[in-house]
């Protein structure tokens, strides 16, 4: 049984006001609060267990080694990967998907191949690519989606040309809640040795994830949107792909040898780990996932769905909303406009008087936008702590809104 | 007056034993403990004040975006910097430095076109120029130490040819301590127009820095080494130089506009900033830099000092004890070898025993370790919280490793 009491009790954040209300977070798209048991392993791995990692040989080096390290089968487990050498440790999705366009695809992409893009991709999975097209020349294939918001997986298997080399694809819609059929994508890709680069910085927070049964070739998450701290985060390389990367960030810890006229790298996943690595952070990742972990992912996702239809329902009743995206399995991500009123922003700024954080914008994705013919949305998303009571005070603030507005 | 006992005091973990031993932190050149000013600064911000920057309107949002922001100024001030928009942040030095590789030399740097680098340069000022030697056809042309562990200025300004682009240098060796004149080296670059890259990873922590003054194009430093937490970093940027530069990472924030065929970029500095950054990192920063200043740079050098000439003092009485780098003016970091005696890394796992923390190794410095025709060394390395004390304990471990091994 899910008690959302106990886990609202873990986030201390939650028992905060806002404008002298009871905060409602409902901005978990842009980024999600974090469990006193990950705010503690950082405290405690700065207070207690604090060195740099891989580099000395003294007890705290080792320690915090040891912490550092052990994420990395947590993360593994997490993501479903057949081995843990094929987790590589980023600061965060962005990086990510920048590590396979410079690690994997610039050195590999010739003018005129082509990458294939839906329309509703995060920026984080859209720059990178554009950096291809004006570099080098590569060719970029949008998908559009359906009215329901949903993405016809053979309309993305259509795409596939001859000079198609990459399917860069997220998981879930930050803005939609869409969730995407990767497992059929990729089944076809692989059938024509197309890599397939998804963008799992939403789906992986709500839903369980298993990137072998997907079958994708790289597999990007974000740690400050699985409860975990900024500057986290994880890029999954299948073995055969990450052996085809050329380095990208060069530096300590990645190098096997550096001499005055060559150099030669360490092994995966080192040689795309440069630097002083995010130590903490990701040793607090490993706090979150053990966290998201505990309660379940499939009992988050039903907590989820259960708020998702919940919201769907009272929504239904305010027939001045325009909700975007209405497919019955998507994720509980709420982009709308009321119509006839306010600027988004507006909007934003009244529901936040009565303490409910949602975020009003582009959320990162101009072509979604410009497809949806809108230029900004109203974005509510849900997260495992957040309430059906919540769900009401955001249906009596919009409420609010409409009155003043409309 | 320095009183280093009550210093002690603000660092938690100084309290804890090691091997039953009190603890010696000596391998802050790897990485610096943190005050409790910074651990309850990051606590606090994901306690109750945490959201994502510069993406919502709501409460949380505009305060965590103004607790972000204001790390900017206080680095500018730290550094020196004419401008607020000089300063990029960045997840550590090894991240700033790949930013220059990629956003200014890359695209500037032509086969032939040669980039000025002194033998004592730490990995993180290497292997990006190593990645434009390789993939580019960019020259490497290495300037050596004297036998004191000096960099005679004149001798980088006479590397200098018709094709010289650029400078790579550090402001202070982290294996040697040397500290080098970059204002000399800086004031005959620019009347030649070569661009000059500081690498101030150490130099930063350990003495008051003015890139103003130094007159430098681009100077990176890292959170970690500067008390502050792991995954934290900035690149001071002069703005001639930032507007050469091209973007690096692509994703979210660093965007003006994004469409099916074409992309526009945010203003500096956000241009060069992707995605959801380190939030709480820079946060903790900022409390690292308040607790250095608020401590007084010229206090921490003067004491650190005095660190150094009573090292210097004991280390003269061990006559089997090779100590790398001379110069009088040189930082507290002292690298060595115990002549016929065992290797390095048995002397830090003897030393470890005492509760004392050393680093044995190559220090990411392979070419410094080829020019001094060693194969390792051991390091001690001091910060602001170090004692006379410590060196004797020091002393006496190592007293103890010269009986048992030599």
């Amino acid at each position: 049984m899910y008690d959302v009491e106990k886990v609202r009790a873990d986030f201390p954040i939650l028992s905060r006001t806002v404008h002298g209300k009871p905060l409602v977070y409902l901005d978990n798209g842009a980024s999600a609060q974090k469990p006193k048991a990950v705010i503690d392993a950082v405290a405690r791995a700065y207070s207690e267990e604090y060195a740099n990692v891989h580099r000395g040989l003294h007890f705290l080096s080792n320690l915090a080694t040891d912490n550092y390290e052990a994420v990395r089968a947590k993360i593994q487990r997490f993501l479903g990967a057949a081995h843990e050498d094929e987790i590589l440790f980023t600061n965060g999705s962005t990086m990510s998907l920048n590590l396979v366009s410079y690690g994997w695809a610039a050195p590999r992409l010739q003018p005129g191949d082509e990458i294939v893009l839906s329309v509703m991709e995060h920026h984080a999975n859209i720059v990178p690519w554009h950096f291809l097209r004006e570099r080098q020349g590569v060719v970029l294939k949008w998908v559009d989606i359906e009215p329901d918001g949903g993405l016809d997986p053979q309309k993305v298997i259509d795409a596939i040309g001859p000079r198609t080399r990459m399917i860069a694809i997220t998981h879930m819609s930050n803005v939609l809640g869409t969730v995407v059929d990767i497992r059929t994508i990729c089944a076809a890709a692989r059938e024509r040795g197309v890599a397939v680069c998804v963008d799992g910085s939403q789906a992986a927070v709500h839903m369980p994830v298993d990137v072998a049964e997907l079958g994708c070739d790289f597999y990007a998450v974000t740690g400050h949107k699985l409860y975990g701290p900024s500057g986290s985060g994880a890029l999954y390389a299948r073995r055969e792909r990450m052996a085809e990367m050329r380095p990208f960030i060069g530096g300590g810890d990645m190098i096997r040898e550096v001499h005055k006229d060559s150099v030669t790298y360490n092994d995966p996943p080192h040689k795309f780990e440069a630097g002083t690595p995010g130590i903490v952070q990701m040793i607090g990742l490993g706090a979150a996932i053990d966290y998201m972990t505990g309660l379940g992912m499939e009992n988050i996702q039903a907590h989820e769905a259960d708020l998702r239809d919940y919201a769907v329902e009272r929504f239904k009743g305010l027939n001045w909303l325009s909700v975007q995206g209405t497919r019955p399995d998507k994720g509980a991500i709420f982009s709308f406009v009321i119509q006839g009123a306010g600027h988004p922003h507006d909007i934003s700024t009244v529901v936040d008087q009565k303490g409910i954080a949602v975020r009003a914008g582009q959320h990162c994705a101009m072509p979604l936008m410009e497809h949806l013919g809108v230029n900004a949305t109203c974005r509510a998303s849900f997260g495992l702590y957040n309430t059906r009571a919540e769900v009401d005070a955001l249906v009596e603030a919009l409420e609010l809104c409409h009155e003043l507005f409309a």
